[in-house]
Parts: C-alpha cells; sequence; structure tokens
C-alpha cells in the first residue's frame, strides 16, 4: 500500500488517464482500476464528476505553481517573464496534460458556476502576477490599470496559444509556441532603443 | 413538418441546448426530443458524438462567417480588424454559445485527429484572414511572417478571452473584452509617434 493520501494517488491516475484519452472520457471505473482501488473508493473522494475536475485542475494549478517556484531565475526581468509563461504551453507531455485538464476545466466552467468560480479565482490570481512582472520588465510607463490590462492580455494570448496547440494536431509546434510568447512580449512592452531582447533570446 | 433539411433542424436543437445546458451534457435523446424527431433520426445523423460536435461547431463557423460578411466596414481598416474580432467574443447570449461550441469542440479535438485536422484547418484560414487585415491595417513595415506570427498571437488572444470570459463568471465582462481587442491590436500595430524601435524584425 502507498504511504501517499489516497486522493493524491487517484488524482495522479486521473490526470494519467487524462493524458492518453481525455477528461472527457475518464470514468470512476478507470481511475479506480488504473489506482488499484474499489469504485466506491473514488466515488468516496470524488462523488461528481465536478469534483474529479476540480481536483484535477487544483492539481495541475499546484504543479505550474511548483514548477514556476523551482525555475531559475536572472537579472533580465524580461526573460523572466517569458520562461515562467512558457510553463503554461503544451511544450512537453507533461504540460500537454496539463493544458487538456485546463481546457476541459474551463469547458466545464462555463455550466457550472462553483467551476466558474475556481477558475475567476485562478485567472485573476495569475493575472495579477502576470502584471508585477510586467511592472518589473517595463519603463515604469503603465499605470496600474494599463498593467492589468496587459496581464489580461498576456494571459488570454497564452492560453489560447495553449487551447490552439493542443487542439490542432501539428498547426503550431513548440517554435511557433515559443515564438509567439516571446514577440507577445514584446508587442505590450516596446523596449527603448533598440529591441535587444528578441535578439538575445535564446531558443527554448 | 419543417421544410428545412433535417440536418439543420437537429443542429439548431443542438446548439439550443448547448446553450443552456452545455455540449458536454448534451444527448442524442435531447436533441430527438427539442427537434421533434425520433431517437433513431439523430443517430443517422450523428452517428457518434464526434459527428454531432463536428456539425455544431461547422454550424457555428458558418455563423460567423455570416455575421462577418454582414458587417458595415468602414475606411478605417484598423477598426473593421477589432469590429471584426469582437464577432468571435461572447458578447451577447448568442456568441456565448458559439464560443462554448468552439471550446466544448477545442477540447474534444486534443483527443480526436479528425477534429483536430477541422480545428487546424479552421484556425489556419482565420488567421490568414487577420494576417491580411494587419497587413491592410498596418504601416506596411511587417513582413508576411511576421504578418502570420502577429495573426496566430492576435487569434490566441481572442480565442482566449472568450475561453476565459465564458469559464469565468463575471471576471472578464463586455467592456474588458473589447477594451482588450483594442489594446491588443494597437499592441501589435503600434501606430503614430512611435520608432522603428518597436519593430520587431532585426533582420534587413
Amino acid at each position: 500500500m502507498s504511504i501517499r493520501p489516497t486522493k493524491d494517488v487517484l488524482t495522479d491516475a486521473l490526470l494519467d488517464i487524462t493524458a492518453r484519452h481525455g477528461l472527457e472520457r475518464v470514468s470512476v471505473r478507470q481511475v479506480a482500476a488504473a489506482a488499484g482501488v474499489a469504485i466506491g473508493t473514488v466515488q468516496h473522494y470524488f462523488p461528481t464528476k465536478d469534483a474529479m475536475l476540480d481536483a484535477a485542475f487544483g492539481e495541475v494549478v499546484r504543479r505550474i505553481r511548483a514548477r514556476v517556484s523551482n525555475l531559475a531565475l536572472g537579472p533580465d526581468v524580461r526573460r523572466n517573464l517569458t520562461t515562467v509563461l512558457r510553463e503554461l504551453l503544451p511544450l512537453d507531455e507533461e504540460r500537454t496534460t496539463e493544458v487538456r485538464v485546463q481546457v476541459a476545466f474551463a469547458a466545464r466552467a462555463a455550466t457550472s458556476p462553483s467551476l466558474a468560480a475556481v477558475q475567476a479565482g485562478i485567472l485573476a490570481e495569475v493575472s495579477e502576477s502576470i502584471a508585477e512582472a510586467l511592472a518589473l520588465a517595463g519603463r515604469g510607463d503603465d499605470t496600474p490599470e494599463e498593467l492589468r490590462r496587459k496581464a489580461r492580455i498576456a494571459l488570454a494570448a497564452v492560453d489560447g496559444l495553449a487551447l490552439h496547440a493542443v487542439s490542432s494536431g501539428s498547426w503550431l509546434d513548440a517554435a511557433a509556441l515559443t515564438d509567439a510568447v516571446d514577440q507577445l512580449i514584446d508587442a505590450l512592452l516596446p523596449t527603448r532603443g533598440v529591441s535587444g531582447s528578441r535578439a538575445t533570446s535564446p531558443a527554448p
């Protein structure tokens, strides 16, 4: 028996199945089989599909936070910003699964007020963090309200890119995604003099 | 009896149910009841859930195209661009339903190669149209490749805004959405008083 909390084991199983088949097709039976527990155990922790989605989404948010807090950030705040935003893009298998969960969560939140409230809280929090990063990386001539607006656009663009990438096969590859994020930040934060940030940005 | 093609009647019923409950919860039985036909009839036209989603998505794309082609556009190409992009935002009930269908379609396309191919085709087509509009609205100093990159960002940002709006309750209202699109275009197409330093291409 695992010494990890059962709910964590179930959530991991949930994300593994999601990676392979998509969250929409996840069932209580599959999660129980993958986690090696009884169906009743899954139903105890996830009494509804919304509860399952909520757990998966919460785990995705936790993982992204953990990765961001472990990033090696340097003195170039603009580069730090693009580095952090890349954690939201489906640039590897792990992040692709996360994006799928986020998209499924968003789709369901459109008709579930309780999930919508969770989504609004996360969007507000991430958007606020981006606004702070934009303030650090910019020239200091944006008002707090302008920074908030730019942050909303940046978060929407990054989530939109992630959505397009996971849903369109090969229409957007990793290079196109990272390039888009670099260009996005350049567009939102025009630099003084030469546009050095892109010229010196390395490949992902 | 309606003289409209049965598939159109079914698709309308599908979108009506989606508006109320979300596409994920749509069933063959509900569509049959709403359209006043036998379950077997729905199954004939929509033998799989993917077929149903494909029809709903196709209808949404058709509706958006029809609205865009009916827009009264003026001599200000930049304003025309933002006017067209607003057709993709959930600014009223009709567009909110459309966005929900698009999000559900995208979520499913993440695990369905055939739906992903449809999605890639639409994204490429819309992105190309936006690139053409950006070319008309800009100062003429972007290369075709830069225009394509900017168009991908613009489409991602608009779809991301739409995704955030429908999934987060009142986090983004109509004013915030339209404001964001205006700011986005300003950021991607800088105008007066800005030197070439804002350009993103270092290559001659």
